[in-house]
């Protein structure tokens, strides 16, 4: 898909004011810098990247080949006031790229547009046909997943970090992403949100297949095996993954669990037991290698501390992706399948 | 859908070798006996379901509505043997009902032919529009799911018996179907593992809606959350129906499990256990309403010792709902729920 997906993108805001609502253009522009040209917002909006503003015109002319919606509103629909832009971006040349549960080629005046310019709709949330059940066989080489505490704590943050130090260490890895974003950063992978549920473990085995034994699948988990909304879905993803190895993923200011009414944020051990327990049906071997905390919202003393105290709690390397890196957590998973 | 799907029926078994393999018309017959006229094989067939043999020429005299395919072939797809039958059903007046998920609107021949009789294709499995993900918020109301050491363990059979007995015993209660069997017995449910993976809790919320305080929804389970292949539908099922009581269904004479290679079935003990804790995020005063043993493979005195044994290892009724019905379940459900 990175072939089929033509860089550079220019990355569409609509009027977002909350630049963490801009998860897909965030992450897009974190992990594959070298992809992205420029942001497009409409009047108003305050969300904000770090990219360049550009107009259609001004994208086209610096040489932008598609126009990636990077943020996912609300009910995942796309608003009429995105029509004008998305029109402009097909009649200059430009694929539109879409994350969203709306398709855009439901909407008849975009996919008539996109027939008549010659331009493509690529809806990368699309499961791919044909997806077996799963068969719970175990299969050869190592798998690392992160889970989490709840959705949006950083999981794929975690993977893509843990696979880029495991490649600067010179290992045989490869990322697996299983949601939007992590699909445009890869440019593969499956949205298994996205599956019919009688295939979700099905396709998640088939995200990292039979491997040489020294290989690493550094797997996007999806999430919280507490969070009432998308459990079944962080399961499958768990078994048909196999984890030699979990690490969780956890915001270290969050009180409240995402999209929930006053539900409490479970404990990082609460999380890991059941993690761990669950994991042990498809790999008896499941070990932990680490907590990822997201600390963004903490002074750096307060988030040194709070690394400190979880890592003493604990017993395993803490780390904050971002602010850190994960080099505690590469050390210790090369020590855990050394042993 | 009672009223929709139009009864008597004539279930239709292809050239079934194995009555095990006809489960949804063995359960319609077994739940739905004043629906079912007959059934129809094709030369060779040897699975029986024990209502008459009938053409379709003379179930159409005899009155038959509705073709019900009975069987599910592995792989879901229709096989070209059992054209010639839908088509004269079709011709002779007949809507047809499937839960494979292979879809008849796509087989040419038989939708030109249902459009030209103004017949009906009515796929069961598919799953409604416009499902919502979920939101955790407790529903008021009293709800018992069936859950699984494996699957196809009798979850929908001791759904159905208990749903029965509690009826009987003049209690406000309603059978809840998660697959298309129990669909077709009940009239109305959701096939919750042909739902896409972000809205299975949803779906599964939706289907026990808020009730008054003494209401009892019997919620048919799907699948095991030891089973790797299908656990995430178990869960996001399990969570979404937020269980007072689960019961715990056992095939009492199997070792391994359903389509895994060897992979031994869960210990009761063990399986009561993960559904506990995992349905306690959901409701924390979940209790175990006792076992729903198949022991069928045995004899009466080899499965009374049995169900002896384990009702004294666990402290929980046990029975089968075939052999003894499960009024011992049903009256611990009283008890637990008056205490």
């Amino acid at each position: 898909m990175n072939d089929s997906i033509w860089a550079p993108y220019l990355i569409f805001l609509g009027d977002e004011q909350d630049s963490r609502i801009a998860k897909t253009g965030s992450g897009l522009f974190y992990w594959a810098k070298d992809r992205c040209l420029a942001q497009i917002r409409l009047p108003g909006a305050k969300a904000d990247i770090g990219l360049p503003d550009m107009s259609i015109n001004e994208a086209v002319k610096a040489g932008a080949r598609t126009l990636v919606l990077g943020v996912a509103p609300a009910g995942g629909q796309v608003p009429k006031s995105w029509l004008p832009t998305i029109e402009l971006a097909l009649r200059s040349g430009m694929d539109i790229v879409s994350g969203m549960h709306a398709d855009l080629e439901q909407i008849e005046s975009i996919r008539g547009l996109a027939e008549r310019a010659g331009r493509r709709l690529i809806d990368i949330r699309k499961a791919p046909e044909g997806l077996p059940v799963g068969n719970g066989v175990k299969r050869k080489g190592m798998r690392l997943i992160t889970v989490g505490t709840d959705c949006g704590v950083g999981k794929m943050y975690a993977a893509l970090a843990i696979h880029r130090e495991l490649q600067q260490a010179g290992a045989d890895a490869d990322f697996r992403a299983t949601g939007q974003t992590g699909k445009l950063i890869a440019g593969d992978g499956i949205c298994i949100d996205a599956v019919v549920a009688d295939f979700m473990a099905g396709a998640a085995e088939l995200l990292s297949p039979d491997n040489t034994a020294n290989h690493w699948d550094i797997i996007e988990g999806q999430g919280s095996l507490h969070h009432p909304a998308y459990a079944g879905v962080s399961l499958a993803l768990l078994h048909g993954s196999q984890p030699d190895v979990i690490v969780m993923c956890h915001d270290a200011s969050r009180e409240l669990m995402v999209g929930l009414k006053g539900r409490p944020v479970p404990s990082i051990e609460a999380s890991i037991e059941l993690n761990l327990q669950c994991a042990r049906i498809v790999n008896s071997s499941v070990r932990v290698g680490g907590v990822c905390a997201n600390t963004s919202a903490m002074s750096e003393s307060d988030a040194n501390d709070w690394m400190t105290d979880t890592q003493r709690k604990l017993q395993v390397p803490v780390c904050d992706p971002v602010r850190t890196g994960v080099s505690s957590i590469v050390k210790e998973i090369n020590e855990l399948c050394a042993a």
